[in-house]
C-alpha cells in the first residue's frame, strides 16, 4: 500500500512491447509499456481492454477505420474487436485489463510475453 | 469506441464529491472526481479501489498513517481498509473500480450518490 509514481516506473524499464505490472485490483491489472512500431493484429476473446496515453501519440488500426489517440487520452476497446496499435514514435501507455490476459489476444507471436514483470 | 480526453471531460461538471463515469469494462468503472475538504471515513467491504491523481495533491488518510500523493501518482486502496481522502485545495482524480461500488462504502450520508451520471 504505497504510492505509485508513473513517471518514476517508466524510468526502469526501455524495452518495447513488453508490458510490465505495476499493480492489481479486483482482479484486473495495471501495466505500464513503451511502444514503438507496428504491432499485430489481434483481439482479445474475453477482455476488454484499456488504453491510456502518458506520453505521446498511438495510432490504433480497426478494420473499419483508424483512431489517433493523444496524450491525456483513454480508449477502451470492447472485447472481439480486432486492433493493431502503431506508434511512428515511442508511446508511454498505461493499460488496465483483467490478469487473465494476454497482450497478443488470440495470436502468438515471437512478440507474446507470457507473464509480465512486476516493477 | 471513441477517445476519452480527460481534461476536456473534467470541464464538464464543477461539483465536488460526485464521481462521474466516462467509461465502463470488464464489470469495472472508469471514474473522475472534483474532490476538495475532506470526505468521510468509509471502506468498501467487496471493492479495492484506485486513485489517480491528475491535478493537485490529495492526502489520504488512514487508522495507521497518512499518504500524500501527487499528480501523477496511482493508489490503490485494497477492500476493507478505513480511509479518509483530504484535498486541501481542489484535486481531480481519476477512480477506478467496480460497477457495483459506492463511493461512500460502508456508510451512508449526504454525500452518497446512489447513481453516477455518464459525462
Amino acid at each position: 500500500m504505497k504510492p505509485i509514481n508513473i513517471s518514476e516506473k517508466f524510468k526502469l524499464f526501455s524495452k518495447h512491447w513488453t508490458p510490465k505490472k505495476i499493480g492489481e485490483l479486483n482482479g484486473q491489472q495495471l501495466l505500464l509499456a513503451k511502444i514503438k512500431g507496428e504491432f499485430i493484429w489481434h483481439a482479445h476473446e474475453n477482455e476488454d481492454e484499456l488504453f491510456f496515453i502518458i506520453k505521446g501519440s498511438l495510432i490504433i488500426e480497426f478494420r473499419d477505420k483508424t483512431v489517433e489517440l493523444n496524450e491525456g487520452e483513454i480508449f477502451i476497446i470492447p472485447k472481439g474487436v480486432e486492433h493493431k496499435p502503431i506508434a511512428k514514435e515511442e508511446v508511454h501507455v498505461l493499460l488496465f485489463e483483467p490478469l487473465a490476459i494476454k497482450h497478443t489476444g488470440n495470436v502468438v507471436s515471437n512478440l507474446t510475453v507470457e507473464t509480465f514483470e512486476n516493477i
